[in-house]
Parts: structure tokens; C-alpha cells; sequence
């Protein structure tokens, strides 16, 4: 069995973290941290959790200690100290936050604002996106595990650009989030009368997402990738839907498009492509580590239009967290990870 | 493996079985029946099973054949002629409808108009609400499957009732459901600008509940019981709250009423009783098995007041179907049903 | 004109007035005042006001110079010294919050833990449900408006109890409320992913409005009436539906309780008493100043159960302030608040 | 006083120009039809407008004969025999539906399958968005009212175009529509379980409105332009947030941009250009028949990203109807449209 630690457990990542890991075959939960709720039982804090986990939040030194594998879900810039701790004990390292998603340290001080403190650690630091990069995933203790919008739009553009598809000089993507991707922390925004029944874009064209979703398409393109990335946020708990609009190059059929994304997820665990007709919708994936992809032709104006859906909170957060374990622990990927979709 | 077929598997309470039996370690889904979608698979009429259940729809007899155990879900008045058939054969018979709830044919005949077609079936059949008739359950082939009310009040004042703590004259049940309650036929009043941002008791005190719950409290106090009970729908996809008024006996103290229920439920898998000053919440309870419970006292007039949580797709419906199921193959009751609450 | 101050302009209770005041005809909206947002526009607090209302919030002091009629929108506790200023100046003075609603000095300190500071104004002071206590209205220049919660209930029961047609030893009453009513304060259980698909009571048989609901009861009654009250929070925006149960009196007939509803409420402006058969549902009078009361019987138990639907935010709070406004004014009640209803 | 008639009145759009309508001072409701409610009262439909308009429903004939102006809600293909009707009684003709909104009967043959059956009416018929074409509208007898995501495109982006300042054939819309778009009719995507929750697109690069975004968009620009369009279905009841993609000419300023804007609406009622860093929410909106339009620039890509937020019932159906008859009777065009957008 695997010792399983979670910093900041008592965030909505870290809480999606233990509902996952407590049915996980191979892993037990060595200890739970929280800097807020030290001293307090996790079923304190969520209700839903009473009876099932009633552990109590420690503070990070004894989580680490307990632990062969750390997950920390704290804010960026608040990771890295831990993960010099972690790997200098010959620990697994998996950061749900920011710090190691980046190979850009001016990319990272451009938009958080920070430095890299632990330069050699960023370069052993691998982004965590199995269904593209599971290869270099399987030999690192340290996982920068992706952003829910990135996540979504890495899985939804990857085959059509690293085929050479689309063009790559005018990439649309408008995204829609629940409202658990603002976390637990309360702000007027989210306060239940002002987020219902309402909807907006929200730092339009300046989410710090951006870079992170350039890397990873710029790494399928073989050459720096520029987009336009406006996100929106939607009053409902869960699910991130992105609709992409990408030039399709003169002369790509749609056939040629459809092949790419079989033949790219065709023994892929966790992503659908749907077939023609059909449309990805969030509803269909809540509550499970799927991604389901659909694919349109606007004919008119020669637009490949790609509509992924994720749930924010698991293949977004926690579940691909646990994915990036099962890998780097030699587990088959979808090990504890097999949820059915719930239809309603 | 239990090879378990499903009658009616397109509406929502089929489709939430089929979800539950997927991951059921003893089970084998052998086969669905849908009369309306028959040839067509469940992942056509919902997309969340792509790629995990595309089982076609067979007719009934099919359904019948192929498995040990049978679920129905058919509206009421259709499920005794496939009682008959399911028990001529030697298979369990599991019926999520009303056919089987109820003892006395006068009251099926006045609250649903139908007569009893097969006397000598209903008299074997077992009223499957494990926590209160598990012994009988055991020793049956054919289960009534409670309602969702019936579920969530039948745990919640059994305790009290039965130990004599509560006047029976006097009861009073105010209950909230969320929509997925009314199934998947649509109606005016689940249209969604309809239903959305709205909300209103329904069958007000003439809801066919009635009986079923009266029927239990009445095997509780040992004497005819008689209540006021009124439905309400809820904007919300899942989950039954309700808040239970009854009078204490004379003398009856808070510690009386609390030892009751954690007698009763001390043992339980599924039932959990929330300590002083917490409250039952439906966010609790989503997408599992469980029934929350909490108690609470108004000294100003004398009167317990019970809430309780579930969720009425699962111990409403399919999962308490699969929890009787469990026990009548001699599982643990809570095999396949160990799902923990998302806290979100 | 009219010359009408808000104090705490920016709170929900306090934007709903300034909404509903900007069409009334005869008002004109002299200042509003904040402590917190002092020197900012309303319509940078609230988008919806842009080009509308753009008036800059000012101090208390400022407000109450400028205005014939103040409106209070503050925490108990903070109305009285206003009350105190605005009558020594000779203006109207109406408080939407709790500290003029209690006769009983008692009450108040049971249930609030303050004193009484000016206990003549306490003397003066009306309680302005004007569809029970018309004549008090018209002659005071203080109104404790009634909370929202209590004007639901005190019109749903006033015309059983005082028509002496129910016995008033036993009511239960079970209301729920949308969001606004916990008002613009961020809290964990109004945060939108706990909010939202969830759903409990709250403050179980002891919330504060409880000593009101029973003073107005107990009116009705001419003797001390008790009852059990429990709120629930309801994940909707606006709007209070309360279910109210109470036992016949002996020989009472259907008949004798809709006279009494009919003749009570034939000429009110606001109240709709239902015809037989349909049932008050919150969505039809969202955003207006009306109540639906239906009325519905369990012969099995000899039960009268009430439900009555309210706008929390209109008729339980800004609207049923402006309609005291208007009676103390000498305008017709319905002055600018003649609102139709969306049907969705 | 106008005479008003509504055909259709008992479908969603038909409703709200009740609502509307009932408070307009210039207004009296003549007459209201209805086929499948023929002879039933609309608060019998609707109990948000009992003992508020309780008019039967009539035939059309009926509605016509007592009408100075008629307002269709009818499906397209049934509004130009009842226009045919109207003008050749000397009636005024407003239709909601998609009759009369396209010059070019090739386009509606290929999006709706029909022929224009009185083509010297199409003529005559004039497109009504009266922010851009009010003079045509002051001297036409027929209207055809803008379809609720052409209203909030066309606003959002004629300005630019008409100004030059972007380039024409790159242009991208995302809109998100409530779910009252989608009419009072039972659907299996807008039952409350399946919508509720859930989000997705729909008719992808194929709705309807597409030819009738262009005929605007082409307006502006002088030539014939080609836009992606692709709408999406949100789980609440009211509101659009088209959120558009432009690329910049090179050489235009975020100045020019502003100024083009706010010249063009400067003057208006409804068109409210947010400043510099605000966001346009579609709460902000709701129950009015005001349009929000906030400006955005993506430095990193030289894309104009405007987002425009309307009432999809009011903006976008019958508020618009109502704006379109006051023009045409030589009223104010904002008489009966002054609403105060709730905060909440």
C-alpha cells in the first residue's frame, strides 16, 4: 500500500482528493494537513465525510514524514519549499498548485509575480498531462500537475496541431468553469445570490492559465503558440466546458481530423471522442477523471471547432493527481479511478 | 457473479442501478429491458455510459432469462404479472414500483385503483427497508422496494415510535425532494424556467406515500398510525430532506430520544446519526447509500423534531434495491455501496 | 415629492428599496447612506444601477437631513439611536430591521441579548403588517417593519386564529427561504458550491423571528400562542414559501376557513387566496409585493395546512416598507408597487 | 390608449409582452390568442398573473379585428398569413418570430425550408433594432423583431465594424443563452434534471440565427460577412452573454474602439458601454430591456473582445417588440420599458 499525504486538505482540491484516495485499492491516507484546521477532524469541516474520514489535520512536517507520496494544495509560490523537503527525503512530490507547471521562469515571474527558488527541482519538475506526456511521468518524483482550463484545452487541441491540422497563429478558446474552480474561499463573486443565475467572462484574456495552455500547445506545434483565452464562470458546481475555434489548413479534410484524435486517445483510459453528431457536454462527465471530446466543421468559414468537457475538480484537479501517482508508482493508470458517470 | 437483469433501465431510477451494479464486485449486469428504447443502447439515451455500459435494450422476456435477479422499474400496476414470471422460474425478484409495498389490498386499491392479481405473491413479498426488517428480507424472494419518503421517514421516527418515546396522534412530515424524483417523463412543472428559481409543496396530504408510510410507523407503534404528510419539490437535481414534528410523551428526556437512535442504528452501514447541534443536509448524503439523521428538541411546546438526508435516487431507489439484493444472496449489505459523499 | 433616505443602502434589503423607490411616483430617493461604502456610487457596488442610480453613498447623518422618511437597513441593535435622531427632527422613520417589532422588552432581550434604549419610541412604534393592523399604521411616525419570515406566516394563520376556527395549541410551522434572505455577508453556508444542490433547516425550532411570529399569533389568538418554527435554506434566489399546520377546531367546515380567508383579504391589494386546488408556489410572486395563501385539508387527521408564498425581499421586506411608507403618506397602498410578476 | 393584441400569448415570449404590456401607460391590452388554450383564461396558465390578467384566450380573428397593433409569438412559417391579414386591415404588425427578419428569401428558404408566400410584404418589412435602424422603423407598418442572439451580436458588434476598426473575416461568437430561450415547449434537454447542472452547446455552426447575425454584420461592414456561430444552453432561466472575437486592423487604438462605441449609444436608452475593466454579467440585465457591452483587448494576439449581455425575453423578444411599437405609434421609444434591473 501506498502512504498517501495531503497538504491543504481541507481546500475543495484537497477534500476531492481524499473522496478519491479512500477508495483507491492501493493507498492509504497516512495523514492529512491543513494550516487553517489543524487539530480539527476533515468530517468537522465537510460533513460528508463523517464516519468515513474522520482524520484529523496535522501540520505539514508530520504529513510529510507519514507520507511516500505528497500532494500539496496550497497557493502558488507556497510549494516549492515543500517539495525541496519531500524530495530530500526521497518522497513522491505532486503539486496541485502552480509552482511546477511552468518552464518559463519568466513565464512564471511574467504572471504569478515569483521567482523560481529551487531552480534544479524545476528542472526535474515534469507537467503532469499523462494522456500527452505519460513517458516523461513515469521517472520523476515531481509532478506539477496541470490546470483545470489547461487540462481541458491540452487534451482538446494537442492532435489536431501536432498533426499540423490547424493553423496555430489564431486560436480562439472560450472556456466556461464551475464555480468549485474559485475553491472553498468565500468572495462575493461565488456568494450564492450574485453567482446565481448569473454568468460573465472574468479576467478576459488575462487568466494566468495562459501560459500554461501556450506551453502545452507550443510544445504539440513544435513552435511558440499564442492564444486568445477568455474564461467564464458558471453557476453550477462542477465541470469545465471548452469550445476551441482553430483555422483548419487549406486542404485538411474532416476525416483527417477525426483520425488524428482516434488514433491520438484510441487506448486512452479517460478520453471519449465522441462521435460525429454527438456534442460533449459536462453533464456527462461530473464526477469522474473522463474528458469527453467532440468535433464540428464550420464549413463556411473552413473552422475546426473542438468542445471538451472535463470535471473541473477531478480530471481537473484531484483525479489526474491520483493518475500521475498510479504512473509514477508503475500502477496501471485508471487504478481507483474507474467512476461511472453519474446520468443525472 | 450474480447475473442481475433490469426492467426499465432508461428511467432514472434503471439508469441509476445500472450506474451502482457496474461497480458491484459480485454482479453482472446480464442484460436491460427498455419498452420505449428497445434496440437502442443506454449509452444512446445517456451519454455518461459511453464506452462503460453500451448494452442494448432487450425486451423483457430477454431480461428475464438471462438473470438471477430481477429489478423492475415499471410504473405501478405492471410489475405483478413480471413478479409472476420471475418467481415461476426461481429467479429474486426486486421491484422498484408500488406493487409490492403495501400490506392491504384495500389501501393499494385506494390510493393506486388497482387490485392485488396475484394474493398468494404479495403475501411472500418483503417490505425492503433493511435497517428496520432486515430479518425478513433475508428469507425472501420477491422485495417491495420502499419509496423515496417512505425511506427517509421510516428511518427517521422509527426509533422514536418504537420505544414508546413519541405521541402517534400528532405527526406531522414536511418533505422536500429534488426533481429527479418525478423521473424522466416530461412534465410542466419540471420544464426547467418552469421548475428553476420556483418552489411549492405538491399532492398536498394526498401524496400515495401516504400509506406506505403510515404502514411502517404503524409496525413501529404496534397500532394504527395515522399522519399528515406533505411533499414539496425542490430545484435541485437529488436529495430528500424531511423535517419530522412529533410530540414527546410526558416525562421523555433528550438523552431518552438520543440513545433510541443510536441503539438502533449503532450497527448500521448506512444510517448516521448526527451529534448535538448538527443538522441533516441533502449535500451530505448525494450519491451514496447513507441517511443522515439529527434531532432536535423545541422544549417551548414539547416536540421532537427529526430530520432526515438521503439521497432519493440511491437509498430512495436503486441503491437500497441493490442493498436488499445484497442480503438476499447472504453479501454484506453494503457490498458495491461503500460510496463516499462528494463534499462538493 | 417625497423625500426618501436609506440607511445602509448597499445591503440587499437596502438596493431592493432603492430598486423599488426609483418608479414609485411620488418618492424621490434624497440620499442613501453606507458605512462601508461611503463616497461610492450604489452603481459601482451593484452593476445594475449603472446609469440609473448613480447617487454616492453619504453618512447617516447627511441622509437623515435630506429626507422626510428614513429607511433603516442595519443590524439590530443599531436602529434605535437613528430612530431617536429622525423623530426629534420630526421625520417618519421606518426600520427594516428587528429592534421596534417586539411589544415585550422581554422578548427582545431573550432573543436578541439587547435592551431597550428608548423605551418611549418602543411605545410609539407600529408594527407595520398593514394588512392586519391597518389603523396603527396610519397614525405613528415609527414602523417596525416585519420580518420576513413572520409576514409570511402572521397572514397565513391570522384569519384561522382569529375567527377562533383552529385550536392554537399545536401549530407547526415549516417555512423555507431563497438566499437573499441571509443578505450580502459572505458566509460558508451562502458560498455557491455548499449552497447550491443543498439543502437543510437551519436555527431549528429557535430563530429569531420566532418571538414575532408569535406576537402577531397571539393577537389574533387574544391569549399567548406557541409554536414550533423551523426555517430552511433554500438554494433559489428570492422567495419564502411556509408550510403551516394546524389542527380544526371540532365542527369547523372548509366552508367557514375559505370565508374567513376571503373576507379577510377581499379588498387587499397584495393577498391572493387561491382557489381549491391549486397550490402557492413562490414562483408566482417573485419579485412583487403579493402573498398567495392557498388552503388545502387532511380529513384523515383534521388538519388545516396553509401554505402562503412571499417575495422574502419585497413583500418581507422593501416593498412592505414602501406600503407603510405610503400609509403614513396618505397614499393609496399600492403606490408603486403594482408589479407583475414574470411568469418565469 | 393603443389597442394591443398578442397571438401566441401563452408561450414564453407571449407572457412577457403581457407582463410588459400591462404596465405600458399608452397601452390596453385588447385582446390575447391562443390555439391550444383557446377559451382558458392566461392565469390559468400562468398563476403569476391571477387577479392581474385574467383575459381568456381568443382566436386570432378575434385578436386581429380588436387590435390597432398586433404582436405575433407563432412558429416560423404561420406569422405572414396573419401579416397579410393585419395590413390589409390597416393594423400595425409586429412579428417575434423569423418571418420578416431576412431580406433574401434564398436564405430563409435554406435555413428555414419555406418560401416567402407575400413577398410585397417581405419589402415592406423592416428588421427591428431600432439602436441601428430607427429611421426605418418609424415609417413601416410590419416589423420584424430581431431574434434574441442576433439582438445582442448585432449591438455587440456594429459599431466596430460599421467603423472599420476590425478586420471581417475571422469573426468568432460564443453565446451562452437561459433556458427560456428554448420556449414553454417540453423538451428533453431543458427537463430540469437534464439541464439543471449541465452544460454544453448546441446546434453548432447551424442555428438558425447565423443568416441573421450576417445580414446585420454585412450592414455594417457594406459587404456580405461570414461568422462562426456557436450558442450554448445555461441552466438558469433569463440572459445572453455573446462573448465575440474580432481581430483588430492594424494600427486601430483601444481609443478609437471606445469612442466608436460610446458615439454610437451615447445617446441611447438601453445600450449601456461599460467603462474600462468592468465585465458585462448578464445579472446586471435580467427583467429589463437594457443591453450591457463591455470592451476587452488581447494585446498578446490584436483581438477585440466584446462581450454584450441582454434579457433574452425582454432585449431579445418582447421588450424590443414594445420598443418597436412605441417608435412606430411616434412614442417615446423607452415609454413602459423604464425597469430597474434587480440586483439579485
Amino acid at each position: 500500500m501506498i502512504n498517501a499525504g495531503i497538504i491543504g486538505a481541507t481546500g475543495y482540491a484537497g477534500a476531492e482528493l481524499v473522496r478519491i484516495l479512500l477508495t483507491h485499492p492501493q493507498v492509504t491516507i497516512a495523514a492529512i494537513g491543513s494550516v487553517s484546521f489543524e487539530g480539527k477532524a476533515l468530517s468537522d469541516v465537510y460533513g460528508s465525510f463523517l464516519g468515513i474520514c474522520d482524520l484529523v489535520c496535522e501540520n505539514n512536517e508530520e504529513v510529510i514524514n507519514k507520507s511516500d507520496v505528497i500532494f500539496a494544495c496550497v497557493p502558488h509560490g507556497l510549494s516549492q519549499e515543500i517539495a525541496v523537503k519531500c524530495v530530500s527525503l526521497g518522497k513522491k512530490f505532486i503539486d496541485l498548485g502552480a509552482d511546477f507547471r511552468l518552464d518559463s521562469e519568466e513565464d512564471y515571474k511574467e504572471w504569478y509575480g515569483l521567482d523560481f527558488t529551487c531552480p534544479e527541482l524545476h528542472k526535474r519538475a515534469v507537467y503532469g498531462l499523462p494522456e500527452l506526456f505519460f513517458n516523461q511521468i513515469e521517472n520523476t518524483d515531481i509532478i506539477g500537475n496541470p490546470g483545470c482550463y489547461p487540462t481541458s484545452i491540452g487534451l482538446g487541441l494537442f492532435p489536431a496541431i501536432e498533426n499540423g491540422l490547424v493553423k496555430t497563429d489564431s486560436i480562439i478558446i472560450d472556456s466556461k468553469s464551475g464555480a468549485t474552480g474559485a475553491g472553498r474561499g468565500l468572495a462575493q463573486n461565488t456568494h450564492f445570490a450574485d453567482c446565481n443565475e448569473a454568468f460573465a467572462p472574468y479576467k478576459v484574456a488575462s487568466h494566468r492559465h495562459t501560459p500554461e495552455i501556450e506551453q502545452t500547445l507550443s510544445r504539440a506545434a513544435g513552435k511558440q503558440v499564442t492564444v486568445t483565452f477568455v474564461p467564464h464562470l458558471l453557476p453550477i458546481n462542477r465541470g469545465i466546458i471548452s469550445t476551441m475555434y482553430v483555422k483548419l489548413r487549406d486542404g485538411v479534410s474532416k476525416e483527417q481530423v477525426r483520425n488524428a484524435y482516434e488514433a491520438k486517445y484510441n487506448k486512452s483510459h479517460f478520453v471519449r471522442v465522441l462521435k460525429d453528431g454527438d456534442i460533449a457536454n459536462l453533464r456527462n462527465v461530473k464526477y469522474t477523471n473522463l474528458c469527453d471530446i467532440s468535433l464540428h466543421f464550420d464549413d463556411r468559414t473552413g473552422t475546426l471547432i473542438v468542445v471538451s468537457a472535463i470535471d473541473n475538480m477531478v480530471k481537473g484537479a484531484a483525479g489526474q493527481a491520483v493518475q500521475n501517482m498510479n504512473i509514477i508508482f508503475g500502477l496501471e493508470e485508471q487504478t481507483g479511478l474507474e467512476f461511472v458517470p453519474p446520468a443525472f
